[in-house]
């Protein structure tokens, strides 16, 4: 019986590494640097020498191991195939296949905002629901869609990429991949931030947030619309209004169970949730039963958390 | 070995059933009349009449069979419980199990438009693929979605209801759903028509369908702009500016090989698919590769050629 089992979250400046058992506990969390020099040629053997290392430590040998689950950032294919992840220098290739055979364990690959969604599914917000959407504000906006308990990747990584969903084909300025009007532009911290200075510059409305432009944070938008400042509130609403939009689009394309919203963002905690339904319920008006809105639970441990139930059948 | 299946497509005027090979060639088709009157309560015996005459005629017998598969016009969970079908006059009932049992023969049910998707991927339009999102541009807005070959019919029935979307958030007029701006309202031939008279009433250009007003339907609006007709060519192209945001949407949750557009507005043809490109391409920059779009093949078989598929494994 093997009962352990280990998460990897590959990100652009450092690796995290959770050892887990298969049951959900997280034994042992630890990172390490991620180098990306030469196209990012060390960073499998670093992963696969720090998990050795901690093998060593805890006497466990492979056997003992259900496998590793890693998620990186960028698309990847339904035969583990990476074919381009900017932020690590790789291209063509298949990081669970090399870092297989490196170990001798099976390892398994997604996308780090699908495996986000999944760590949600089986330790986060949505514990004990299988048909799982999650949406991730952070500096961008990322997206992960579970059904049937099943990552949901898409014919060509595209499946969850929620953040450049069209929401305002009538936006004049650019999303950072070309398009106008992206959700990202208006639910992201950066987006909640350029709103907010949208509305301070063409309104001469009074505000909290006057005068502190230049290092406006999408924090201290949140924090002046709970004190009641209605220019605050308004960004913070239109930020609502897209969401709940986005979120109506892909009910009615999936119907999931529930929406998990994570990310930096969601600190803003329950006023995130009750912007959204207000604008969620006003554009679905077919049925009345549709998905709950939750936050996420597990921050930043969500990638290790579905990187590792990814080696669990 | 069981040979044969059988697909049944219950509308609210008439039912109409295919006798299969489980290879999928049609050996018979033929109608009954829908008898809406108790509540619909006599449907499902005539069906189960029906099929055991022809079973009768045929020499078959139960164990020949692999199943019985239906599509009905409404939500139906995952358990084939059928909540309500305003179509048909039933409320909560479970019509696979009834049939079933009517028949000795195991039967599967779904909603229609899930089943004219599952058509299109057996036999037509999307033959050879497994991730398949169909629309169906009739009177209303349909929409089905098959991911990895399965069905996905989303926690409370309302997965691929494309049509209502919300595509214009500004629109002053009412879709029946309640909400405004959907696409239905846009893409339907109703639709058509709708934006064609409103263009009409708002523009003075010249155009060959002005005094047709009363009697205009979806055809003269797609042969007046193939023949040329500049007002004409611009609602055709409010169809394909809503229809490519919808589609983009759909591909940034779900990722599908491909999108099958049926429905009597695609007999249109290659027009409908050409300016619905043009708008699909432009809302999506992240990436050049996403799913092919193709017109359906199977006009109003594709139901039963789809209800068919469902039994077997």
């Amino acid at each position: 019986m093997k009962k352990y089992c280990f998460g990897v979250d590959v990100g652009g400046t450092s690796i995290k590494i959770g050892l887990f058992t298969v049951k959900g506990e997280l034994l042992d969390k630890w990172e390490i640097k991620t180098r990306k020099e030469n196209s990012g040629a060390r960073i499998l053997e670093d992963i696969a020498q720090s998990i050795r290392k901690k093998m060593d430590e805890r006497s466990l040998c492979a056997d003992d191991i259900s496998g590793v689950g890693m998620g990186v950032p960028g698309p990847v294919l339904e035969d583990g195939t990476v074919t381009v992840c900017v932020n690590l220098g790789w291209s063509n290739r298949n990081p669970s296949r090399e870092l297989g055979q490196m170990l001798n364990i099976p390892v398994k690959c997604a996308n780090d905002a699908n495996t986000a969604a999944y760590g949600e599914m089986w330790r986060g917000g949505a514990k004990g629901y299988s048909n799982v959407v999650a949406i991730t504000l952070g500096t961008g906006v990322g997206g992960g869609v579970i059904l049937g308990g099943k990552i949901i990747s898409g014919n060509h990584g595209l499946a969850g990429e929620l953040g450049h969903i069209t929401v305002n084909p009538e936006e004049s300025e650019f999303c950072n991949c070309g398009n106008r009007g992206c959700l990202e532009q208006y639910a992201s911290a950066t987006g909640v931030v350029r709103v907010a200075k949208k509305k301070l510059r063409e309104h001469d409305a009074p505000s909290v947030l006057r005068g502190k432009e230049a290092h406006l944070s999408a924090k201290m938008v949140f924090d002046a619309a709970k004190a009641g400042d209605a220019l605050a509130m308004e960004a913070i609403d239109t930020l609502g209004y897209y969401l709940g939009l986005v979120m109506s689009f892909v009910t009615l394309t999936v119907d999931p169970d529930v929406f998990v919203i994570g990310g930096g963002v969601s600190r803003a905690g329950e006023i995130l949730l009750e912007v959204s339904q207000k604008h969620y319920d006003r554009f679905i008006r077919i049925s009345s039963h549709y998905a709950e809105l939750r936050l996420a639970r597990l921050g930043n441990d969500a990638g290790i958390y579905g990187a590792a139930r990814m080696t669990i059948e």
